[in-house]
């Protein structure tokens, strides 16, 4: 069974590829009529919401995955949240973390979650939403060479390692997004609207 | 058990308690932390969740529904809508049907849907949301003191009368609302999230 997913961004659909197992993740740029949308939500269910439709659009009578997903940061108030990836001005990954370890030094409280929002949308316009979360901490240098965005300076709780350290295996089972994704598949074989 | 439901409109909750019988349903304004947001989503679905996210927040732990929905012409390339509530500029229901019938006049397709779509979340941030349509045609003159809105100019297909000239048993079966409200308590059951 094919799912269309809503990315254009290497590391998730590899992710998203080895959690459905089983399944054929389409990437929405095989849709010429795709166009990336504004994410103007305020919330990380709103921008999956805006990406599942927009992919639904350009792929219509597919089943399209879309998620949003970012870090939160108790001491900054959340941030930087729906922001995750244009937090710095630059909006790279490296400026992104820079900026982070930059806002957060000399914090007593290092405490953070990656928060994954996952969308399903179906033909008949049935949604399926489910989050993941992973606790962690933001240590104050870089570690790793697996992973993407914040994984280099996040350890999450449990582990030594941060997840740019671990393998994408071991990642996956306790990654944000890769609770999120189980969840959804889970409630959409419950719901009979997907076989494995 | 019991639902919040995101909405202040007497129709809608008198719809929603009909439907999701064996239920209870509370409306938001019980919940003193409620707001009504800013429904600036661009579709139904994202209108939808801004509503029920907001629901969610002012009521911490409970289950919650919205709905948004509108009257679709495409002879007016689908207008009004998600602006179906604020069509006019006084936006009062008369005043909103006025706008429509002014605008069809001499239109030679008179065809037009409601559409509803209709979200719960549950206290773990599953979502679950499903669309209902209410295929019919625009009628030149109002009918009937029933129902709100659109209800006394539009006239499902298959029936003589309009929905507001309908008994509200009547129009909640055929209704858009009454058939994602529907579907969303079957699909609820499936997941087990809800017990009848």
């Amino acid at each position: 069974m094919k799912i269309v997913f809503a990315s254009g961004n290497k590391g998730k659909l590899r992710e998203a590829a080895e959690i459905f197992e089983g399944f054929e993740i389409v990437p929405i740029s095989a849709f010429p009529a795709w166009t990336a949308p504004d994410e103007n939500g305020s919330t990380f269910l709103q921008n999956a919401v805006i990406k599942a439709e927009a992919a639904a659009k350009a792929a219509e009578g597919q089943i399209v995955l879309a998620d949003d997903s970012g870090l939160v940061v108790p001491a900054l108030n959340g941030a930087p949240g729906i922001f995750s990836a244009r937090f710095s001005a630059e909006g790279t990954d490296a400026a992104n973390r820079k900026k982070l370890l930059a806002e957060l030094s000399g914090a007593g409280d290092r405490s953070a979650y990656f928060l994954c929002t996952a969308v399903l949308i179906f033909p008949d316009k049935t949604v399926i939403a489910a989050e993941g979360r992973c606790c962690g901490k933001i240590i104050g240098t870089e570690r790793g060479e697996n992973g993407f965005g914040y994984d280099p300076v996040f350890v999450p709780d449990g582990y030594e390692k941060t997840l740019a350290e671990l393998s994408e295996g071991e990642k996956n089972a306790i990654s944000h997004r890769g609770k999120a994704f189980r969840k959804l598949i889970s409630r959409a074989v419950d719901l009979a609207v997907i076989t494995e």
